[in-house]
């Protein structure tokens, strides 16, 4: 019941109760007892939305965003992005903070993570202690309902406990997940993905992400590790992948991949960082450098092709390619899209819609946030419940 | 609660109760209505089940396998294989119809079914009518909940409404899905998913199918057209599919293709049927022709591929290699699936299972009626509550 009137409040009892599917004389307890409690709040009903019902004095409930404060972050290569929303969902505060390297013991990471979510609670006046919950995304593949990281670029051990790392370090309950995984929470709350029950994410960085959404669920696989769109194979024997493997998509679309191919043949020459390299390749292709245009298109192929499996598998209604940088903009360009579409079962029907959405890493932050609230909210309804 | 008694009972109510969550007064309302409707009968509990509770008369409740009858069928390219089974789902019927030619018209299929059930229901001295609803199981793409085939190698037509064609030409009420989407039924209901709520099974026969399970559902995709696992590219550009795009996984694993491989370098003397052709191309490779060999093994690198990608996004519990034919025995071989092992994202925790699944078409039928039963259940219950 908070759920739906997290969603779609600020709502009368009686819609409450038509969404649920549940009485009204349940929905009239419950929300007495959300009330008492704090979580909710009683709104005078906006006297417009109401004038079939004149005379009789009606309220809304809403959620009480000063209820609960929660925290959520995404651990990049070089930074943490930090917010901070409210009970309602409304982000109160935004953070970055540089770390010192991209790989750490899973303690420095944890005190990395302490002084921001600090820098963070400071900006509204109040302290750690007083967040409620933080939500983590991180790089890798992760066992999001026991809050096992099996790997991670940004850990520098192996089967790491980190949620519960997290929240003995931090003193504030931690949840752990897949950075993509998040965005894809992040889509279907307050993205692209709000109207939609089965769509898909690609993510885009230094690495290949998927996120899936099916029935309205974030889906996570049975051991954690589902969705590693990256290290699908897109050729038998391949190109050699940072995970030790051959053909993964990765190694064709990454950008050390671009890098690596346009570096074999001389054709282009690079400077040192990999960003500012792939930048090279880009530019040269555009004004018809052919190496590099060659490095283009292979990675634009294999990733139309990966993309079209993915729709012969899941036949979503929605694919949406969310990432940060225009460095990726050839893999997003309509010509790879095409590709795409050829390459899936043709129906006498549309193919699913794909749509491009460019974003920061303070939204991947917020969908880790989200992941939080979800748990806070369940929290919090449970400790009303045991008086 | 119909399907809690069907999947578990015989039941106490008490049972029922506690599995459904539903209070023991509804649940006494409800079965007491389902009695009187004939859908469900007592049984004397059995004794030795019961010491704790002596001297209590107490019955059980099951379904009453008479209440209704439910036939299902699997349309191959050679022949229509039916079963009957009761409203408990014990099958008590069935009939293999051989169809003149692989590819018919809607009106002409729906005849060649109307002949084999009315087979079907002689054998248990019954009637065509006499049957309350009829699951068929089609290769192609079907949009399951729409009863629309957009495509199939049985039909002359695309985009037929064949469930609607079914239903009148029989004079019942009839259920189309795709046929793997029917072996994961299978699987699920009575077969190696049982106790899986997460899995996968792959078909092979003339094509490649797939069907998944998630959460304890069969996954359809927003169009239908999910699960082509077939139809999934294994190469850029790569070999030319019956389909008409290049590099389908089918392309490099069906009979055809093998057959196609074989005879390009005139390396194999091959007859004119293709199970055939594809038994000497095997019994070839098992004798060491070099030429065979390396088509054999090519087919199963690519099986392999496709199976590790299939893993690396959905992360089973369990994989079902499902069939009926040992000719597909180079596929299922303990080297393809190390190989699938290794294609997969490494993490220190098993690779899901995989098992092979022998089985036969009236197997196929039986996941059909199992799709159908769903219906006849829900039917049944709603003429009941309609009065």
């Amino acid at each position: 019941m908070l759920r739906e009137i997290s969603q779609h409040g600020p709502l009368p009892r009686i819609d409450l109760a038509e969404r649920t599917g549940i009485s009204r004389a349940t929905v009239t307890a419950v929300t007495g007892e959300l009330l008492r409690g704090g979580l909710i709040a009683e709104v005078p009903r906006d006297p417009q939305a109401d004038e079939a019902a004149r005379g009789r004095p009606r309220v809304d409930l809403k959620i009480d965003g000063a209820a609960h404060l929660i925290a959520g972050l995404k651990v990049s290569d070089a930074s943490i992005s930090l917010v901070l929303i409210d009970f309602n969902g409304v982000r109160v505060a935004d953070h970055e903070r540089p770390l010192p390297q991209p790989r750490l013991s899973p303690d420095r990471l944890t005190a990395e993570i302490a002084a921001g979510l600090d820098a963070l609670a400071v900006q509204v006046d109040r302290t750690r202690s007083d967040i409620s919950g933080v939500g983590v995304g991180l790089a890798g593949i992760v066992d999001a309902p026991h809050g096992l990281v099996y790997w991670s670029p940004s850990l520098d051990q192996r089967n790491v406990p980190f949620a519960d790392v997290l929240t003995q370090g931090l003193g504030i309950p931690a949840y752990v997940d897949n950075d993509a995984n998040l965005v894809a929470k992040a889509e279907m709350i307050f993205g692209e993905g709000k109207d939609h029950s089965d769509f898909i994410v690609i993510t885009i960085e230094s690495g290949v992400g998927m996120g899936i959404v099916l029935g309205g669920q974030v889906y996570r696989g049975t051991r954690g590790c589902g969705a590693e769109f990256g290290h699908t194979k897109v050729q038998v024997d391949g190109a050699l992948c940072r995970c030790g493997q051959r053909g993964c998509l990765e190694a064709y679309v990454a950008d050390y991949a671009l890098v690596r191919e346009a570096t074999s043949v001389g054709g282009v020459t690079l400077t040192a960082s990999t960003a500012h390299a792939v930048n090279t390749i880009l530019t040269a292709a555009k004004s018809g450098d052919p190496t590099a245009r060659m490095v283009i298109d292979r990675a634009g192929k294999m990733f139309a092709m990966g993309l079209a499996n993915l729709v012969n598998i899941f036949d979503p209604e929605l694919v949406i390619l969310a990432g940060e940088q225009m460095q990726f903009d050839h893999l997003y360009a309509d010509a790879v899209i095409e590709e795409m579409q050829k390459g899936i079962v043709q129906i006498d029907k549309p193919a699913p819609a794909v749509v491009v959405h460019k974003w920061d890493n303070l939204m991947w932050a917020s969908g880790a946030a989200a992941h939080a609230l979800d748990f806070v909210q369940d929290h919090a309804v449970t400790a009303l419940q045991d008086g």
